[in-house]
């Protein structure tokens, strides 16, 4: 059977389902003029396996299948498999500008964990479901979506405590029949759920037995009734006083996820009552989705380190040493990611049938990433001063007016056109969200304008502190 | 003579200025849509000066004139009148919703910077126009700015340096005639240029010799000819995507200002080649300023640490102990600005003939806020959660269809209504920008969870290592 | 009555008390070759009371006694009443070199603490005794020290938590008599004790009804039966192989203090059994004495100051601009304290009938002593450079066969000489302990060193990111 | 040939060097009751080689020779080897008490560098006398070390700068003849030069053609005439105030060497005038020499991560959140250097005819190490609590008097014993110099005693900032 097309994984998207966005139903996820700018992101990982350029990274020949399938769906085996796995993350995201575009990727690391969960359970039915699931992904080359966080009500509370105002914050069985279970709850932070083809929904959390009812794991279609999705804003497209640019925007957005009453049928139930097992499937998915993480980080980060760079650049500062100091910093970010989501493959683990990244690099690796980031943001919107929020916009150095103005005055680099310089604070701009921080950093001088004037008024008391330590020391002033 | 009111300093700005917003030229700004919110927020100190609530604080009797004028154009004699200047721009900050008024502040940084640096010039010329100009600002109660930072061009050359693009990036005198003097040159991130009386110019930076023709201060109405502004692009109103809230929206923004051959009547030149004074000029403002923002941002900071406070309360995780150091780490944040920035008034020095703030506290005030503000704001974001950036709209929940879902699902703790939680997370976004760095906090995670898998995973290491030092330290196994 | 002199309080201290140093019993403190060091640093404040110069700051007029008293033992009404209190702990501890005289200090502490304790109480007793004893400390003008970390056991578990080994890690009340009660158990950490004339103890957290044995305060005499001290080794004197040194070298040390069944008379029994006064106790010497810390650490921080300042002018380094930077830090460290110590007293609140620093702005200069003093001497080990710990010692430079040598190789900069250089190693390496950690910070290349080749080696990833995102950004390659 | 055995080692360093150690000078090093620890240290490697456990990981077949040489001296040629020879050093360095052996491995790093540099050079004779003295080592399993570090004089002056004080600062060229070349100058910081069998000196930094005479590198042995050695003072046994330990002290130390115009032969001359090669020659020693650096501080960092978990536990706090917190971060440090270190030899570069650790990667990784030193041994002490510099010594708990005493009130967790947990102490304290920074840290009141007062006096703060911005936010008070 041939791998689904870009196109043919878009016609699919119009399937019933029920979305709404800012408050308005969407007919048509693939055709709507927002939710399209992420599902031509998704798209991309359909485009490469098409692609002579990026098919053996994309691809792997299955055992099993003796076919060609996604990579994702491939279980790993070893350290070089990990890598492969790392390279294909990186490679799509930095090919989608930052964006991973995850038609397989977080739905793999669900199905790997659902994996790992049942071949530890014991439960055969539970190993053939999940196996059957995983032959019927690779087969059709479906596009899926991991839900696991639930929307939790009071965070301090377990799912089934009575001192929850209602019993429903965690996803639940409320009903068995013949045919299938009976599911109802919410799950938030759901990044492709509204287009893509399947949902794989794990707990997400550890349990105690009278949770039971929670410890619930299954597959399902978007367009199953019951299912109703609440979309988070994001921007589609460029604005219009931002440059132009012949681009595609990149995009994805998440989904909070009602199930009110749905029926799951019993070859897609693959946890159901065994509580004890809940945190066994959160935890390997949240090994391998913050190695996913720590992958397409690696060209978000790359992305960052060039901001800096260019923007000193475009600026005309890079010589000044604390300029350097701030892009070695830049530096020293992006390749201790890349040292610790590359160790954490060589060093890797075998969990139940698979080989998974090492759990405690895995998660430094994670950490580091997000625990540093917003230093990382700070400066970049250092280096790029104030123009970065009060430079005119496209739109003024259009008008005839001004267009002289702006180009003869906000030029600084001979080697770089003003509207280059432009161009880059717009995506600056775009990357960092930078306005009132910007702001903040840069109002009434910047940090390094205060470190300066520091230095320079306590001369004296460093004078003076230098000669009471002289005198303590048995030196005598000359 | 009668202090000026709101509607009167409003429709002064009906004066012809020219005025670009987003390509286009404004026509009155205090009727303009967006100008408006910037206008409304200037004239909270007119407001002030004229409710009994206030008027002391706005309000001093002026030895001179011999009536009441603003505080903020009487000249400093002590620490207590620094402390009663920074209880007046904290408490207007606090009526603004976290904006300073801006319509005496930085005119009068300005103001004193140059009548600190005529004192010292020996320049009696200076010291009476510039005296002469105070007694105007007092008795018509001007709305005024500074226009402090040249383009500069490429920052590492200096003004008059043959090897920039052209010899207009500062601001500069290229021509003296009886009348005045004629400048050139483009200043930016000016606040509130666009919607005050005056623009008081001065030098950005230190100068040589070769400079002299840069070592220029003055003052000139914003509807002088061969004056342009471009404005920055702001927020002037909620979206509609935002929960609706009766309060004004509180803003300010920035120009760029082109001087394309302004002529400067000679009684308002308070610099005119003495280019050993512009370090004087300069350094003055940016002192006096530096004091201005650590004041204004002492109400900006209390409300980040109460969105803190709020949103950990309101996702009913204030009691975990990780929570309690954060909101600490916020409160460490406030009080140390609040004690350095009164420290400053109580450590004063005196500069010509006026009491300053401390420089080095100062300084050290202001670096504070800005050096660690990212790491405020991270916290915030991290104590939010994800729902900050995906959480249903305002449309959402007004929709008959979702609001039940959403009213639902979405609340927390008990004492909090789902609208509650929803609007605070409108306003947290509002102040924090967050998108992309809560992406980057709680994808996959968020940091703690990544310490509570790694704390775990340790285990075994922990106690080798352990093993390893008692074993070092002649310590049997027990 | 006339104040102490140091000799008097020195002749005082031969009294019988049981203490060991290094296994081995001391026969008289005062003239102990290792003792003598803290008991010289104690007369200082006996010399200053003395010494016209300093006799304003260190002594007051008392109102009850109508003679001059201690400052340390009249309670503070006011803010400049704290800002004086904090001038003499900064102005002694300058005097004696780093070291706080505290022959008053930390008892002044423990006898306020106990005195607003008491007048919470509503118990007229207590009242009447702690003023009762306050009168005597000021008449004799007796050196005092607070007993109030207690050993603890597990320090899970509360005082009278059966799961402790025994009952007596915290000092408790084991009888009671007509003539006092009768106290067991052990403190440690008791700076002055073995040197001084009254141990004055406290409880050193909250109770609960249960601990209520535990919940006692007291005075007692140090030569008292059944008091034993253990006291920790410290050096009290310079090393052989350190240049010579005419100043004298001040010191503290701490005790253990066992309490093996001490009698104690009823009227200096301040607080047994009420076990809800145990916290407003220990909170309030909790305060005022990190107050006293805030102060001392003043000079402290200073000196530290002075110590980078001056090796990096030794050394011949101070223009590079990442040294620039690192002694700025250490400003903003030593100005930082300064701030919040006295913005501490200008915001001042009562508590009983005292004025005492805010607590808030306390407890941060204190944290922020605490918390970033590694840095501090980070910065002072890194400015040092290897050398710190490799230097030849005095033994070398006084030998002939090598004393040429290091003179003529271990110059640096014009105007040091080598002698004055190796001394300035020696105070450093006093002040910092610095072996293990100067050796870490530059083993293999200091940071800069590492710092620099990142910069350079990673040209080439600089270039090549910033090329991605110029694509990203629409900006054609030059 | 057989390979040397420690004995062996040890008889050849009684060969007349001078050296001198506190003023005196040394007969036989290897006998000297100081220095002989490091002796037994440097012999650890030479045990390791006749040890079948290690044997295999310290030696290697010498396709040249045809014969087992030592690891340190094979040239690496992929990402095996490197690994092997990290794992090699973390090995030893693990035997050794945290004391990495250096009987070759600095050594080897110049040898290396040297050999690199020849390589580059063209010129074959260096490439002969390079090869021919790699042999010699090899064969003769001579142990050596790196004579790198000039003394420098005025730091921001080059060595041939006429402004410093004298031309000998940096080691240099003083006449040729043909026999060889004579030097003149001093290096500093030179480990292990006092008890190796051959020195070999590189050039320190870059240089210009006028520093030709100092660009030179060559081979010696430590006594030859003209050499004098002065050692940095060190911790050669246990102190008697320290429980008695029966494992061999472990250090090492370092020598100011001074060349008084020492004869080269010209078969040991490996670079002479070639400025150029200066930096090669010294770059590619730091590279290699810092992933020494890397590798022996695992074993150092598992030893503070040790000590950090014991102490806790015998503390009886490692239940508290903060201490959970502290320790993971102990984790975090250790293992991103572990992470970083093993990347580095993933992607290795081939420098010369060697693979060699990747640049970027291993300057980051020894800059981990270094730059976070300090807050780790902060959190240590932060975990030991004041004891750590107030317990009583091992001389007071073998006294009766107080033995009793001690052991009751010293105790903490049940499944510790006191002897024990001082025992703990000394080792901690021996481990991180603690003194200062232990009472600055844990005087008044721990961190987290501050920030926990903070946190309750501050409530009413937060509360206040907490409902202005619900007001902002249009959310009514409950």
């Amino acid at each position: 059977m041939p791998l689904m097309t870009a196109d043919e994984y878009k016609a699919k998207l119009d399937d019933g389902r029920v979305v709404y966005y800012k408050g308005e139903r969407i007919k048509n996820v693939a055709k709507d003029p927002n939710l399209s700018a992420c599902v031509n992101t998704m798209a991309v990982d359909y485009e490469m396996a098409h692609d002579p350029k990026y098919k053996d990274l994309a691809l792997v020949e299955d055992p099993e299948l003796g076919e060609l399938v996604s990579r994702y769906y491939y279980k790993p085996k070893n350290a070089d498999d990990l890598i492969k796995a790392y390279e294909l993350i990186v490679t799509s995201t930095a090919i989608s500008d930052g964006y991973i575009p995850l038609a397989h990727d977080i739905g793999a690391d669900a199905l790997n964990a659902i994996s790992i969960t049942a071949h530890l359970s014991g439960n055969q039915d539970y190993v053939d479901r999940i196996e059957n699931f995983r032959k019927y992904m690779k087969r059709e080359d479906v596009s899926a979506c991991a839900a696991v966080t639930d929307v939790k009500g009071h965070r301090m509370l377990r799912p089934s405590d009575p001192a929850q105002l209602h019993p429903d914050y965690y996803v639940r069985v409320v009903d068995k029949n013949s045919k299938g279970i009976v599911v109802r709850g919410a799950k938030v932070h759901i990044t492709g759920a509204s287009y893509c083809q399947e949902i794989l929904a794990i707990p997400c959390r550890q349990m105690v037995e009278q949770d039971a009812d929670y410890a619930v794991a299954f597959a399902i279609q978007p367009n199953t009734k019951g299912i109703t999705q609440v979309v988070r804003p994001f921007r589609s497209s460029l604005s219009p006083i931002e440059f132009p640019n012949n681009r595609p925007v990149r995009m994805h957005t998440d989904s909070l996820i009602v199930f009110d009453d749905v029926l799951i049928p019993w070859e897609r139930v693959f946890l159901c009552g065994e509580w004890k097992l809940a945190a066994t499937c959160v935890y390997n998915f949240a090994l391998l989705h913050r190695r996913t993480g720590c992958a397409y980080r690696v060209p978000m980060s790359e992305h960052l380190l060039g901001l800096g760079k260019a923007i000193a650049d475009y600026n005309g500062i890079t010589k000044a040493p604390h300029v350097r100091e701030k892009l070695t910093d830049l530096v020293i970010y992006v390749e201790t990611l890349k040292s610790l989501s590359k160790a954490a493959c060589y060093e890797y683990v075998i969990h139940g049938d698979m080989a998974v990244p090492n759990p405690v690099t895995t998660n430094i690796a994670k950490y580091h990433f997000a625990h540093n980031y917003h230093d990382v943001v700070k400066i970049i919107e250092d280096l790029s001063g104030g123009l970065l929020v009060t430079a005119p916009t496209y739109k003024d150095y259009q008008l005839p007016e001004l267009h002289d103005y702006i180009d003869k005055y906000l030029s600084a680099n001979k080697k770089v056109s003003t509207e280059n310089r432009l161009r880059m604070f717009d995506i600056v701009r775009r990357m960092t969200s930078a306005d009132l921080e910007t702001i903040c950093l840069h109002g009434e001088g910047s940090p390094m304008a205060e470190r300066m004037t520091i230095w320079m008024e306590a001369s004296k008391l460093m004078e003076d502190c230098k000669r009471i330590v002289e005198e303590m020391a048995g030196i005598k002033h000359q």
